[in-house]
C-alpha cells in the first residue's frame, strides 16, 4: 500500500501545497520544470497563488491528492497528515522543520508523525523533497537545476543542501529522480532504493548517507541492487570526531564508526565514493557508459604530461594499465609518429593530434591488442571564444567514440582540469554512450569502482551473501579478567596457553606442575593495562626469580596504584616465538549486529592500525578474503623462505571463536583475544578479555 | 648577461617570428593578448604576416630582436640561434621539436644548440614558450586563455599541453606568467624561478615537474624563494612505474624516486601538490589571500551536509578547527538559531541565511573566539539562470568578507563542486582579497598546505639549511659480504654485536670465546639472502646444538643452490629483544647526493613500509624530526609502560653513522644496518650490508 502511495507521490496526477512563501516557491519549482497535472495551493489566507485558487482546508480539495507539498509548522503538520491519510491521500513531502533535530518535544511530535500518517508515503520530515525529472514533477522548496535524458541516475541525500548543490552542477549527470530524506521518520533511504530499483530508466542509484536507521533491511535491499544489475554508490559522511557529532545532530541519525559502514558496503557490492566530485562522476560513468566487465583500460592522450599522471594516479588506486605485447608494440609503432612512446597510457603525440585517420588506427590497435574492457580518452578542450582548434579534439574523440563502439565497450573522454570540456561537446558523447568526464583523478576513480562493482556483483549473483544477524539492545557492558576469560574459553575448547592461578602463597607449589620459563601476571577488576601497571613478568627462568619477580611486581602495582594491588596471580608458561601475532576480535554492535575483526597483533595494533572488519554471518572464504588483505599476510605466506601457515587451520580457528561467540552465552558480547600467536600448523591464544552485557 | 636576456624575452620590445604556420598562430596569439612591441615574422616564402611585411632571413632584421619565436626544424633552428646569438638576441622560445626527445642525432644537435646559443636566453626546445600577462607579451604556438589582476602566480610546466589547459580552465587563478620550459636545455626550471622572485607581482610559484636537471641548484632558489616569503608549489608528476618511464621518454628528464623529491621538496618548504586542481587552487589560495599564519582554522557553511564534509576531508589531513571554549559556545548560542549545533566548523543554519545583520556577528564571535588564523565559507552558488536567490549567499558573503577584513587574517569562500561559483561572485571575492576556492578538498589541501609553508618557511628564515652536497658519477656496485661489512664499521668504532669468523673445523673452539646462545650463519658471494637459502640458524645453545645447526645448515644451501655453498660460518652472541628495530640506510644518490633512510627494520620493512628519507647534510634536530615521523616512533617513547628510549644515544650513533660514510672510504656509496636493536640506553648493530662502487 505505502508502495503504492509511493509511486503515486512520484508520478503525481494532483499536488496539493500547503503552507505560505515556501508553498508558493514550491509551486514556481513545479511550474519550472514544467509539471503538468493539477496544482492545489492550500492557504486559509490567501485567495490565489501563480493563478491557482487556494483551498482553505485540505478536507476541501477535490479528491484526496496523489502528493502534497507541506510547508507549515510541525504542529500543524502533524494534524495535517493526520487528515490527509484518513482522505486517502498518497504521499507527501514534509518540509517542516521542528521535529527530531529540535529537541524533546520534536521527537516526540515525530513519533505522533509516524502513527497518524499510516500508509501516506511521506518524506522527511525536515526535507527538501523530491524530483522526478522524468516525469517532470517536483516537490521541491528551492530553485533547482539537473536535467533528464530519460535515464540516469536516481539520488538520495540526506542533506538537502547537498542535493540542491548537486543540481546546481555543470557535470551533465543524467538525474532520474532528485530525493532529500531529510529525518526519515517513516520512508526511509531503503525505501527510495526499492522504489527506484523497479523503475527501468534507473541505471544507477546514488546515496548519500549520514547514518542507516536499519543497516540490516540497507544490506537486504543493496544486495538486491546488486542481483539486478543496478550499482549502488555511496557517499558515506560524517566519518570525523566533529563530523559524526555533527551527523548526530543534523539528522538525528547514528552514524556508526566507518569501518562499519565499509564492512557493510563490501558485503553488499555499494560503491563507496571518498568526495563529492568522485561521487557524481561515478554515477555519470555508470549511467551513461555503464561498468566495464573487467579490469583492462586503455588510457590515451595526446601528451606526455597527461599521459604521465594517468599512469601516476592509475598505480596510485590500482587501475589496471596492461603493456603492449611485443606483436601489438610492433603494430603501433608501425603506425605512431617517431616520437612517439609505446605504452599504455599512450600520449598519440601531437603530429597526428586531429587526424582522425591517423589516430583511429591507432585506438584501435592498442584497444585490440589489450583487449581492453574500458578505454578513456584525456582531453581538455579550449575555452569558449579560444576554441578555433576544437575541430582536432572533436575528430580525435569522434575517432574514438567509433573505435570504443566497435569494440562494444564503456568508454570516456575526460578533462584533467573539471571545467575544461564545453555543453556541445558533453552532449555529443553522450548522445554517443561516452561519459564525459571532469577531473581526471574522479575519472579514474569512477572507473576503479566501476571495474570492482561488477567482479562484486558477480560474485554476489553467485553466491548470495546472508542477510545480516537481527540486532538487539544491549545493557552495559562488564569486561571478566583474563583468568575469567581464559578459564571460558579453555572450557569452550580453544587452544589457550597453559596457565595457573595462584595466590603468591602458593605460586612456587603451583609452577611444579608447568615448564619453566614462566609468565607472571597479577589478575584485578582495576588491572586492564597490566603492561602499564608494571603487572606482567616474562621469562622467568626458576623459582628464585619468580619469587623476586612477584615481588617486584606488587611494588610497581603499589606505585601505580595501590587499589590495584592483588593477590591473584596468572602463572602460564612461554610461548615459542611465532610467525606472526594476529588480533581476533568478535563483537556485538547494535546497529551492525555481529561483527568479527582481524588484525596485526600484539604491539602492532596500535602502531601500524592493519586491520580488517566483516560482518556476520561469513563463510570460511570471506574470512581467508578478509585475512588477505591484511599487510601482516605476507607473513601467512612463507616471507623470507619461512614456511607458510597453514590457512585451513587459522580459519577453522577463527570460525570456531565466531560459534563460541554466538553459542555460549548470549550475555557475552566481545571476545578479544590479543595476542594470538600462529605457528605453522598451530594457533595459541596468549592474552583473551571476554565483555559481558549487564542485561 | 644571460639573467638580463631573459629579462627582455619577457619584456620584449620586438619579437621575431620565425616559421611558417606556427609562426602565423604564435603572431596571432600575440596579437590576442594585446602585444604592443613590433612583430618582425621571419620567413623567405612569404610576403607578409597578419600585415607584417616578412623578413627573408634573421640578419636582415632591423635590430637585434629581444625576443624570438622558433617554428623551424631542429638543424635550421640551431643555426638560427647562433646567428641570432651572434647579432647579440636577447631571448628564444624553440618551440621545435626533434632534440633530445628525438634519439642520438637530436641529442647531438641539442648539445650543439646550448653550445651556439652563448649568453642567449633560450626556452626549450621542445617547448611551448612564454606568456607574461602582466606586460601583454605571448611567444606560444596556441590559443591560450588566462588573465591578469597585476599580481599572482608565476607558472612554470614541462608539459606544453598541461600549460595550455591551465590557461583554458576557469577557476580564475591570477597568473602572471606561464612557461612552459621543455627540454630545459639551457633555461632550467630554476632560473625561471630566480628570476620571478625578482618581479614584485608575483606572489607565489609554481612548477609542474617531470624531473630536475639540477637538483643541487633547485634546493638553492627554493631555499631562497623561503626566504623571500614566495612559496613554490610543485605537481611532481612520473611516481608510477609507468609514469617515470615515460617522463624520461617525454622531456628527457631524470626523474628519480618520489620520496626523493619529497625529501627535497621537505626540506626547502616546497610546497607538494598532489593534483592539478589542487595545484591551481593553492596557487590560487596564496596569490589572493595568502598564508595564514598559524593553523586555526574556522569553517561556516549554511548546511549540515558541508560542515560535516569539511570535518571528515580536515581531520583526515589533519586541518586544525579548534574547538570553541565554553565562553565564546555561550555567545554563540546566544546569536544562533535554537537548531544550531555549536561546533567549529559551524552549520549557522538556515533561519539566518542571507540575513547579514545575523550571520555577522556569528562569524565575528567563531573568528574571535578561536582566534582564528585563516576562515572559510563554504557556498555553493545557484547556476545562471536559476540564482533568483543569489543575493542570499552574497549578504553573507559579504558579511563574512567584512569579518575576515577586521579580523585581519586570509579568508576564502569555497563552492563543494568546483563549478558552483560564478564568474561575478568570484570578482567581487578577489577584489575584496578572498580567494574564490572551487573544490572542497583541493581547497581545504590548499588551506593544509599554506599553513604547512608558513611554519616551514619562518624555520628555514631562523636556522638556514645547508646546501646540498655536491654530486658525482658512480661506478658499478659491489656488495661486501656480512662479515667484511661488519669488521669495517666495527673498527670505525661503531656498536657491532660480538661475532667470529670461521671455518666448520674450528667452530666449537670459536664458539668458546663467545656467550651461548649463538646465532650461525654461512657467508658467501653468492648468499645475499641469507634466510631465504636457510642459511642462518638463531638461539644455539649449546655446542652439540652448533654442530647440527652447521650440518642442517649446509644441506639446507646446498639444496637451495650448489653453487651458494661456503665454508666460511659468521658465528655471533643473540643479542636480548629490543625496544624497537630500525633500519638505517646512508647512501649516494647520482642526483639528490647524500640520503639517508630510516625506517622500522626486520620484518616490518617490507611489510609496512614505514620509512622517511632525508638528504644530507642533516642536523641531530632534523634526524630526530625525521624519526618522529616513524610509526614505530610510538615504541621510543615509552609504549605501554615501557621505559622510553634515550634519543641522545640513538641519534648521535646515526650521526655517527653518517660520519663514518662520509669519512670511511670514498668508495663506500651504501651501508645498510637492518636491523639496528634499539635499547633504553644502547644501540646494538644485528646486520650490516656496505656496498662500494666500482670506481
Amino acid at each position: 500500500m505505502r508502495k503504492n502511495n509511493l509511486n503515486r507521490l512520484f508520478k503525481p496526477k494532483h499536488i496539493a501545497f500547503i503552507g505560505g512563501k515556501d508553498a508558493e516557491v514550491a509551486i514556481c519549482e513545479a511550474n519550472r520544470i514544467g509539471y503538468e497535472g493539477k496544482i492545489w495551493p492550500v492557504n486559509p489566507r490567501r485567495s490565489q497563488i501563480y493563478g491557482h485558487p487556494c483551498f482553505v482546508n485540505v478536507r476541501d480539495l477535490p479528491e484526496a491528492p496523489d502528493a502534497v507539498f507541506l510547508a507549515i509548522p510541525a504542529r500543524a503538520a502533524v494534524d495535517t497528515i493526520k487528515a490527509l491519510a484518513e482522505m486517502g491521500a498518497g504521499g507527501a513531502v514534509c518540509y517542516s522543520a521542528g521535529f527530531k533535530e529540535a529537541g524533546e518535544l520534536g521527537l516526540s511530535l515525530e513519533k505522533e508523525l509516524a502513527d497518524v500518517a499510516k500508509d501516506m508515503a511521506v518524506v522527511g520530515p525536515n526535507c527538501y523533497g523530491v524530483i522526478n525529472y522524468l516525469n517532470k514533477t517536483a516537490l521541491w522548496p528551492f530553485a533547482h537545476g539537473g536535467r533528464s535524458i530519460g535515464y540516469g541516475a536516481a539520488i538520495i541525500t540526506q542533506s538537502g543542501m547537498l542535493s540542491s548543490d548537486i543540481t546546481m552542477t555543470q557535470r551533465s549527470v543524467p538525474i532520474t529522480h532528485m530525493v532529500s530524506c531529510g529525518n526519515q521518520s517513516i520512508l526511509h533511504v531503503e525505501d527510495f532504493i526499492e522504489y527506484f530499483l523497479e523503475q527501468p530508466e534507473v541505471k544507477v542509484i546514488g546515496v548519500h548517507i549520514e547514518g542507516l536507521i536499519d543497516v540490516r533491511r540497507f544490506a537486504e535491499v543493496a544486495i538486491i541492487a546488486a542481483t539486478r544489475g543496478i550499482p549502488v554508490v555511496a557517499l558515506k559522511t560524517g566519518s570525523s570526531v566533529i563530523g559524526s557529532s555533527l551527523t548526530v545532530s543534523h539528522t538525528g541519525s547514528l552514524s556508526g564508526s566507518d569501518n562499519l559502514y565499509d564492512a557493510l558496503f563490501s558485503r553488499c557490492g555499494v560503491i563507496r565514493a571518498y568526495s563529492p566530485a568522485s561521487f557524481l562522476e561515478t554515477l555519470k560513468f555508470l549511467s551513461i557508459a555503464g561498468p566495464p566487465k573487467g579490469s583492462r583500460v586503455a588510457g590515451f592522450t595526446c601528451s606526455g604530461g597527461g599521459a604521465t599522471m594517468m599512469a601516476d594516479y592509475g598505480e596510485k588506486i590500482g587501475l589496471n594499465f596492461p603493456a603492449f605485447k611485443e606483436t601489438h608494440m610492433e603494430r603501433l609503432k608501425s603506425i605512431l609518429p617517431l616520437i612517439a612512446t609505446v605504452s599504455n597510457p599512450l600520449d598519440y603525440t601531437t603530429p597526428i593530434w586531429g587526424n582522425a585517420e591517423k589516430t583511429e588506427p591507432v585506438f584501435s590497435a592498442a584497444i585490440n591488442g589489450i583487449k581492453a574492457d574500458v578505454a578513456i580518452l584525456i582531453q581538455d578542450y579550449p575555452a569558449i571564444g579560444l576554441d578555433e582548434s576544437k575541430h582536432y579534439y572533436l575528430a580525435d574523440a569522434n575517432a574514438f567514440i567509433k573505435t570504443v563502439k566497435r569494440a562494444g565497450i564503456p568508454g570516456a573522454v575526460c578533462c584533467i582540469f573539471s571545467e575544461n570540456m564545453d555543453e556541445h561537446t558533453k552532449s555529443h558523447l553522450i548522445s554517443n554512450k561516452l561519459a564525459p568526464m571532469q577531473g581526471l583523478n574522479e575519472a579514474l576513480d569512477a572507473l576503479k569502482a566501476s571495474i570492482h562493482w561488477y567482479s562484486r556483483h558477480a560474485k554476489i549473483l553467485l553466491d548470495k551473501p546472508l542477510p545480516l544477524e537481527p540486532i538487539r539492545p544491549l545493557g552495559k557492558p562488564i569486561v571478566l579478567n583474563e583468568a575469567k576469560s581464559k578459564t571460558l574459553l579453555k572450557n569452550c575448547g580453544l587452544p589457550i596457553q597453559r596457565f595457573i592461578i595462584s595466590p603468591e602463597s602458593t605460586l612456587i607449589e603451583a609452577a611444579g606442575d608447568l615448564n619453566y620459563p614462566l609468565a607472571l601476571k597479577m589478575m584485578g577488576p582495576k588491572l586492564l593495562h597490566k603492561t602499564e601497571a608494571g603487572a606482567v613478568a616474562l621469562g622467568i627462568m626458576d623459582p628464585d626469580r619468580l619469587i623476586s619477580a612477584c615481588r617486584v611486581m606488587k611494588e610497581s602495582v603499589l606505585s601505580f596504584s595501590a587499589a590495584s594491588l592483588t593477590d591473584t596471580f596468572l602463572l602460564e608458561e612461554m610461548a615459542e616465538n611465532p610467525i606472526a601475532e594476529l588480533l581476533i576480535d568478535i563483537r556485538y554492535d547494535e546497529q551492525f549486529g555481529s561483527v568479527l575483526t582481524l588484525a596485526s597483533g600484539g604491539v602492532l595494533v596500535e602502531l601500524i592500525g592493519d586491520s580488517i572488519t566483516i560482518l556476520m554471518p561469513a563463510t570460511k572464504t570471506e574470512i581467508i578474503e578478509a585475512l588477505a588483505k591484511l599487510r601482516v599476510f605476507k607473513l601467512f605466506e612463507g616471507f623470507r623462505g619461512q614456511k607458510p601457515v597453514n590457512l585451513n587451520i587459522l580459519v577453522d580457528f577463527i570460525a570456531n571463536i565466531v560459534r563460541v561467540f554466538e553459542t555460549i552465552d548470549p550475555k557475552i558480547i566481545e571476545i578479544e583475544l590479543n595476542p594470538v600467536f600462529v605457528y605453522t600448523d598451530s594457533v595459541l591464544v596468549i592474552d583473551a578479555l571476554i565483555t559481558q552485557s549487564s542485561k
